[in-house]
C-alpha cells in the first residue's frame, strides 16, 4: 500500500525521460572531484553544461566531460553567455554538432539562456522568444530559461519551447522564489491545456526550502547549480536538494491542509481525565 | 566520503536518543490503519499521544496503544486538553502511571501543553511556567509546547524544562512559520551555553517547505501532526516530511549560499564561442 | 525650519511637471460624480483616461470629460484594451487628436499599455517595446505600463520612453508590491546615468501602505484606479491615498534606520530609579 | 460630503482623548531642539517620558519638560528600564507622584513596560501581568506594553489594562510588523465584546509602510521612537508617520479591496476602437 501512495510518473520532456526531478548545473565547482562527487549525490539524472570547445577544459587542463559518467546522467548543452539571439542560436548548433560527435544523446536538446546584461544576468524576453522560435524551428527540444513573466512564458510555449523554465530568483542570487503569484499564473496558463507540460524553476535558489517551495506550487522539477558548489559544504546540500525536491513533490501530490489564521484541535478535547 | 560529508549527531532530550528528527501526532487519522501506515511513512521514532485513559480507545473501541508499535517508537504523552497548570500536572502525572504500568520507556518524560482558550489552542504562558517547572520538580523529563516568544522560552529553560517547543504558528492552522525572527532569538538564547540544548519546532506547520524552513533555521526538530492526518493523502505526506525533515538539517549543515539582489554567472561567462 | 526639512522638487515627465506624486485613473467608478469627489481628495494633478470616442460616455450619456476639470487635472490618455503594437499606436493616435481638438495639453503624451491577454491584463513584453518605440519616434512622451522585468524597463529606457511605469502586481488584483527586488533592480537601472528618470509604480495596489512600500523603494510616483474606485469608501480611499504616497516619499528622503533581529533601548537604560 | 466621508471618531483611553492616534516617545534624540521639532512635525498629542529623577535631565543639565509644551501634549509617563514586577510598580507610582506635583494630567495613567533581559528588551508576560494588575487595582489607566502573544494579552485585558500594546518586532528593530496574524487574533479576542478597547501596536517600527500597514490591520494606534529619532533627517520622518498614521486609518475605515491573483480591468475592455 505504501508503494502505491507514492508512486509518481516521471518527468518527460522531448524525446527525454527522467526520474529525478532535480537537474543540476556543473558550473562554480571548486575542483572536478567536488562537482562528481556533488552530482553523486543530488541523485540528479541530468547536467547542463556549457559545451563551447573551450569550457569543456579547466585550467588545469580537465575535460569536464571526464567527470560526467555518460552512462549515468543525460548532457544537456546550454547557451549560457549568450547575449543575443544570433549568439545563443550558433551555441546552440555548436553544442549539437559536439554531442553527436560524441555520441551523446544530449544532442537533440538545449537550454537556452539569453541574457539581457552581465551585472545581473536576468533573460532577456525579447531575444529569447526570437531564439527559441529559431531553435525550435530547427528542431532542437528546448528548454527555455526565462523570467516570471507569464506572458512571455506564453509566447514561448506558443514558439515550440519543449519546456519553460521560469526564475525564482536571479542567478546566483539564493534568493529563492521571489514571486510565487507569477509563478501560479505560468502553471495555470501553460497546463490549461496540457498538464504534463513541462515548467521547471531554474535560477534563484538558495537552500533545501526554496526547492520544496518550488515543487509544491507545481513545478516539474528544479534546475540549479551556484546552491550546491557554493554551499560550505557542497556534497551534503547536494543531498539536501536531493530530499528537497522529493518532499516538495510528494507534498504538492498528496494535497496539503489550507491555511487558517488559527486551526483545531489535533488531539481530541472533548476528553475528560480519567 | 559521501559518508563521512552526511554524517550527523542524534537528538538527545533526556534519557532519549532519536535518529529521526521528526516527531509526530497521533490524533485527527480518519482509522488506526491510516495512522499507522502514516507513522510508518514518516520515519518517525517518537510518537506524542494523549495518555488518558478514555482517550486510548476509538469510538470502535480500538485502542491506539495497539497500532503504535512499542519496539519502535517511543511514546511521548502529551497533556493536550489542559488549560490550567493543576489539570497538565495530573493528565502528566496519570500518563507517567499509565505508561508505568505498561512498562513503556516513555513515562519518564511528557510533552508539556497547557492551553490558553479553547478557540485559537495558543499556549499560556504564565501557566505553562508554572506547570513546567513543578513537573521538572517532580522528574519529568519535560517538553515544552510555548508560544515563539523568547522571553517565555528563555523563562521555561530555566525552570528545568528538557527542551522547549515553541509554535511556529497556532495548532492545526497550517501557517507554516509566521515569525522566523522570534525563533532565531530563542535559538541563540536557548543555546547560547550549550549548543546541544534541543528546541524543536511544534505545531503550525502546514506542509513540507514548512518543515524545512523550520530545520534550516536551526531547530532541533518538529513535530506536527494535523498536516499529515488531514492531507488529501496522509501516508504521501508523512513521507514528504520524512524527506523535508532531512532535507532542512542537512541544508542547515551544509552552510547555505548568502541572499543577494542579484547573483554571479554559475558558468564561466569569459568564454568565447569557438 | 520645518517647512526646508519638508522640502520636495516636484516630478517632472516630458514637458510635464506635477507635484502630487499620484496619478489615478477613472474607471470602474459607481457614477461620475462619485469618481470626481474622489479625484478631488486624492490630491492628484494628473488623471489618465481611455480617449476612445465611445468611451468618453458612459451608458447614461454623460461625458467623462464634463466630470474633469481641465484646469485642475492634466488628462494622461492611455491605450486601455489593446492587445498588438499597432492597435496601441492607432489608439495612441486616435487620443491625441482628440486632445488637441480640445486644446488639451495632455495630447502631447499617452499612457502606453499593451497587454498580453484579456484575462490577466498582464503587459505583452514584445508588443511593448516596439509599441514605445514607435510613439517615441512619432514625438509622444510615452509613460510606459509593463512588467516588473528589469530587462524589459531598460529596454523601453532605451527606445525613448519618458517614464517606466513597473506593475507591481496584475491590474486591478489588489496584491500590492510582489517583488520588491525586481523593483529595486529596475530602479538601480534607470537611475544609473539620471537620478531624476521617472520610475512608476502603476498597477496592483491594493491599500494605503502598499503605496507607501512603492516609493520608500525609491519610486517617483504611484498609479492606480480599482483601489481607490472599488473601495467600500472610495473618497476615503482616496484621501488614503494621497497620505500614503506623502508618507512613503517623505520616509524614503528621510532615511530610514535600519532592520536589525532586535535592537537597542530607546529610553535610557543605564537610570537608577530616584 | 467629502468631510462627512472622512470623519472619525477620536481615540479614548481612560480619562484621556486623543484625535491624533500616533504616540512618541522622546528618547534618542541628538538634541532637545530635534526632539521638540520631531514632535511638532509628528501631529502626536501624546508623548511617553521616562518619568525618573534623574532622567527628566540630559547630560547638559537641560530639563526635558522644558521642551514638551504641556499645554499641547498629554504626559504619558513610562517604567522603561524596569525588569520586575516590584520596580515597574514603584517606577509608575514615582512618575505618578512628579507628574501630580507639576499638576500634569498624565498623573493619572502609566506606560507599562516590564522587560525579560537587557539585550532584546523583550517583555516578560509573566512579571507584565502581575505588574499590569497591581497598577489596576492601584487606579492606574494602565497601557501596557506586550509581545504578539494573544493570550498574554487577553490577560493583561482581564486584569484591567486600559489598553494594551502588542510590539510589532522587538524595541529599536525596526522589523516592522513581523506577525500581523497574531495580531488579528489580538484585535479579534480584545475587541470582541467592546470594539472601541484600545489596541495600540508599540515598538518595532520602521519607516512610514509598518504603520500603515499596522493601522489597516485594525489596530487604534501605533505608539513609536527610534524610527523617528534615529531616521537620518528625524523631523521629515515624524511628518511621513504622521501622513502614515493617517492613511492606514482611513484605507482600514475605508474597506479595501481584496486580493487576487489576477484582477480585472480597471478601463472598459469591451470598446472598439473608433
Amino acid at each position: 500500500m505504501t508503494t502505491d501512495a507514492l508512486s509518481d510518473s516521471p518527468l518527460k520532456i522531448g524525446s527525454h525521460t527522467l526520474t529525478s526531478r532535480l537537474l543540476v548545473g556543473t558550473g562554480r565547482y571548486d575542483t572536478m572531484e567536488q562537482m562528481r562527487d556533488s552530482l553523486d549525490a543530488s541523485g540528479t539524472e541530468c547536467v547542463t553544461v556549457a559545451v563551447r570547445r573551450e569550457r569543456l577544459y579547466d585550467r588545469t587542463g580537465q575535460n569536464i566531460l571526464d567527470f560526467i559518467d555518460s552512462d549515468r546522467y543525460i548532457l544537456l548543452p546550454n547557451t549560457a553567455g549568450c547575449y543575443t539571439t544570433a549568439d545563443a542560436v550558433r551555441a546552440a548548433k555548436l553544442g549539437r554538432e559536439i554531442l553527436r560527435t560524441l555520441g551523446n544523446p544530449g544532442s537533440d536538446w538545449v537550454k537556452l539562456e539569453v541574457l539581457g546584461d552581465s551585472k545581473t544576468l536576468l533573460p532577456d524576453p525579447v531575444e529569447t522568444v526570437a531564439a527559441c522560435e529559431q531553435l525550435a524551428a530547427d528542431g532542437f527540444s528546448v528548454l527555455c530559461y526565462t523570467s516570471d513573466c507569464p506572458v512571455t512564458a506564453q509566447r514561448l510555449k506558443k514558439v515550440g519551447a519543449a519546456a519553460v523554465m521560469p526564475a525564482g530568483s536571479p542567478i546566483g542570487s539564493g534568493a529563492g522564489i521571489l514571486n510565487p503569484a507569477n509563478l501560479q499564473i505560468i502553471l495555470e496558463y501553460l497546463k490549461e491545456d496540457d498538464e504534463d507540460y513541462p515548467v521547471i524553476i531554474d535560477a534563484g535558489v538558495g537552500t533545501a526550502s526554496d526547492v520544496s517551495v518550488a515543487m509544491e506550487l507545481g513545478a516539474d522539477g528544479v534546475l540549479l547549480n551556484t546552491a550546491i558548489a557554493h554551499a560550505r559544504e557542497p556534497v551534503r546540500m547536494a543531498h539536501a536538494m536531493r530530499m528537497a525536491v522529493d518532499a516538495g513533490r510528494h507534498a504538492a501530490l498528496a494535497g496539503r491542509i489550507p491555511k487558517r489564521l488559527y486551526g483545531t484541535a489535533s488531539s481530541p478535547q472533548e476528553g475528560v481525565i480519567s
